[in-house]
């Protein structure tokens, strides 16, 4: 599988490559979530020359800019205010803002958590009118959005106050989002293909959130995540204004998280911080956008995501395995809290690919797997579980694409990379994710071990493709959709096991 | 001098410093821009140990605020869109922000420069009403702010547009600060103590900056800088809701600069990395704000401000040389550019400290010096020349604060570490920075080549002791006045020759 997936694009596959760089840009008007840059993608060291590459781009001739690569990134994020005990400020921080009337967005378990207390009690304070939903569903469905959003809008609160991890996040987002558009119909927003990509060109109400796990990010991010039930897919809303005004992180209140919480959050800190690193480079993403708003959030890695993206990377693997073994280890985890913040605004920035890509059907298709520590009566592939378990054969297919990136991840974990060859960067890479997640405790070693086999793979591939946002922005995958799939399948049974 | 400084403060001076926290801190509404923290700060290893103390002072029973020190720091930046030839952006964001009435500001010499040729072309393409305010003055003082206020109050921009180097936009931050407070009195917003530090309460219109050299980070922060001449002072206003909204940095912008000022820029980003990497750390800092709107925007080096501030050093180490020695030289260029940015974005949620102090008397008392490659008609210290020219004495100082930090500085010069002495560390990174200015060419060596001898000592001395915005966050320093007046005497003393 590996040697066949380093093949080149072949003269008809650029074609049809090119015949579909076409398509997905139209209309015109809204190329950002569509974009199929991958294609072009070939395999060449990409470290230090984005500034090379850009010059020489800048003095090409014009050119119709649906057939331009990028030649320009964006950053963007939410304020960020981190310390022990911060979520008692959030009171002054709303009367700050003018906010005379709050929509507090939780869930049914985080309601009963001192955040929650702290949260009302602050608000009380200083007198703020609030009201709170606390219906949120944990990895939310179209339909749950559809609920809070018939909850805030005739509410029309003046400022959200999210307090929980990303489903309440992501949640809270929508609300702003649907109730500053009210005549807009729910696809409109939706990243397409499934959705209609429409860009948030509004500013919205001030939204603040405080993460009470160290994962998604989040707090960060324009990104809000759910699942389109009808078309069985993941997708979601992603657009930097959508982003909070400011995220306060306290690390108090991640210490309420189980430990077997803590290693599936740490894990998706590990592959939000390694897919972006590895993600293609902005300036290998075609379309250029014609107008800066349509410039997508998942732009490609790019200089000042990396700076953030690898950073979290070195503490997850420095962090996580003390926070997950000792609860009473407080360093560690504020270390994880933080390291999933900077983990956000590097994939907040530069987008995810394929180990979040493949983790959607993992989940969705679960044959009966119970992740031990969650208890809960019903079989569940925990997120963060889900995108690590394909990690290593994730990286054995991408760092073809770009060894020495690969090698600087394998540093990362703690391997001495001076003697390996550039051609083993991807299984160097592969054995250090391996290691790590067998040392962190509880992990599947493989789809295997989550109940998978042979005759699931079809199902998982066909999951898979609908999450073009992000397979876009995976290094290698071809352009030809039998071939993607072929690639798909790859490494679905290279996951099988590690 | 050396032995001298790394004393530790006595009881008495501790005393002092505990009365003058008092003091200083009186008016107790506005702590944020008085901060005597380092007064309190003592030599001790700081990297990564910012969240272990954190977590034991959150459990420490309640005090007095005025005398707890800080547990939080927030980091707040600009959006920053990058790439060669991004200008031309510029209308359709100024559209999408639906501005209908731009005050576009620049100085009479980039009024000249393709920069605003393309500003006016993509305004015009847009169709957005706009006015052009040329006379902002490089090196701002307090009359030439006024004089801008008083050209956009009458006007009432809708949105700012600010194309130039920091005096630019600083100029351009205080323009739409006092005309959304046309009742505010000038020394309101100013820094304490030479001003009333209040903090900047209202949502400002928006700003976009375009920077068109690669130094002062402005397009990035929430400060700006002038002279306060009746006080013989450089200052300026320094809140985080002063930041732009957007910061254009386009390369193609920067490459009009002459060698000499490409230098000299390039050293002000050295300076911001350097100084900021070493400020005392924000947990050191006191007084814990009441309010999280009064947390300055100075507030020591935090977790954050870290990553940014040692990222834009290595990248000046390696970039400036280069883009100085070949005007051909694009990628240097574009990289430095994003340094400067990145440093920016460090040292506006972190602060400076010595150099930048002690420059502010040694540009303004000049004895006399013309800068090679300045072609004006009168004597110039650059002000990345005057920041750089203190900056081996400035870290031979501080490193006792903090050894592991002064080393790993060095090692972003290229020096090998691995056998030096953390009692050494001062000494090697004073002697990096020397050979690297050696190196970069036409640079002082030391404080006599400017022309300043002994006799100018007092006076330096007198035109530093007002700077206390940053003086407060340079470990070592003393807390009794006397006792820093003369390591200031001491710090000019070494600084005379390199």
């Amino acid at each position: 599988m590996v040697a066949a997936v380093r093949v080149a694009p072949t003269a008809a596959s650029r074609a049809a490559s090119l015949l579909r760089t076409v398509q997905y840009t139209h209309p015109p008007s809204c190329p950002c979530h569509s974009n199929p840059g991958h294609h072009h993608h070939h395999a060449k060291p990409q470290v230090e020359s984005y500034a090379r590459r850009a010059g020489q781009r800048a003095f090409a001739s014009p050119m119709d800019p649906s057939k331009q690569k990028e030649y320009a990134f964006e950053m963007a994020a939410s304020s960020i205010r981190f310390g022990p005990g911060v979520t008692q400020e959030v009171g002054m921080d709303l009367k700050n803002m003018q906010a005379k009337r709050v929509c507090v967005v939780t869930d049914s378990t985080v309601a009963k958590l001192t955040a929650i207390a702290q949260v009302k009690e602050a608000l009380t304070r200083e007198g703020i009118e609030f009201t709170i939903f606390d219906k949120v569903r944990v990895e939310p469905k179209d339909s749950s959005i559809k609920e809070a959003i018939a909850f805030s809008k005739p509410y029309q609160p003046d400022a959200y106050l999210a307090v929980g991890g990303g489903s309440v996040i992501d949640t809270a987002k929508l609300m702003n989002l649907y109730t500053e558009y009210p005549d807009a119909d729910f696809l409109d927003f939706v990243n397409a293909p499934l959705g209609k990509g429409r860009p948030v060109d509004k500013k919205l109400k001030p939204l603040i959130a405080i993460p009470t796990t160290a994962g998604t990010g989040s707090e960060t991010t324009g990104t809000a995540i759910f699942d389109l039930v009808a078309k069985r897919a993941k997708t979601g809303v992603a657009h930097r204004n959508l982003k909070p005004t400011l995220g306060i992180c306290d690390p108090l209140n991640t210490r309420t998280m189980p430990s077997a919480v803590k290693a599936s959050s740490g894990l998706d800190v590990l592959c939000h911080s390694l897919e972006s690193w590895t993600a293609i480079p902005f300036n290998e993403r075609t379309p250029r956008p014609t107008n800066p708003i349509l410039r997508p959030a998942y732009q490609g890695a790019n200089p000042i995501s990396d700076i953030f993206s690898l950073s979290a990377l070195r503490s997850t693997v420095k962090y996580l395995p003390r926070a997950v073994r000792d609860p009473d280890d407080f360093e560690a985890q504020s270390e994880m809290l933080l390291a999933a913040t900077l983990a956000g605004v590097g994939f907040g920035n530069a987008g995810v690919h394929l180990c979040h890509g493949m983790s959607y059907p993992i989940s969705g298709q679960n044959p009966g797997y119970q992740h031990a520590g969650y208890a809960v009566p019903f079989p569940i592939i925990p997120h963060g579980v889900s995108v690590a378990v394909s990690a290593p054969a994730v990286f054995r297919f991408t760092a073809a694409s770009n060894p020495d990136r690969h090698l600087a991840a394998a540093e990362a974990f703690g391997v001495d990379i001076s003697n390996v060859k550039r051609e083993d960067a991807g299984a160097v890479l592969a054995d250090a994710i391996t290691e790590f997640l067998e040392e962190l405790g509880d992990q599947p070693k493989g789809l295997k071990d989550l109940g998978f086999t042979g005759e699931h793979i079809d199902a998982l591939v066909e999951g898979t493709i609908p999450q073009q946002r992000v397979l876009m922005l995976a290094p290698g995958l071809d352009a030809e959709l039998q071939r993607e799939k072929d690639q798909l399948r790859g490494l679905f049974e290279d996951a099988m096991t590690h």
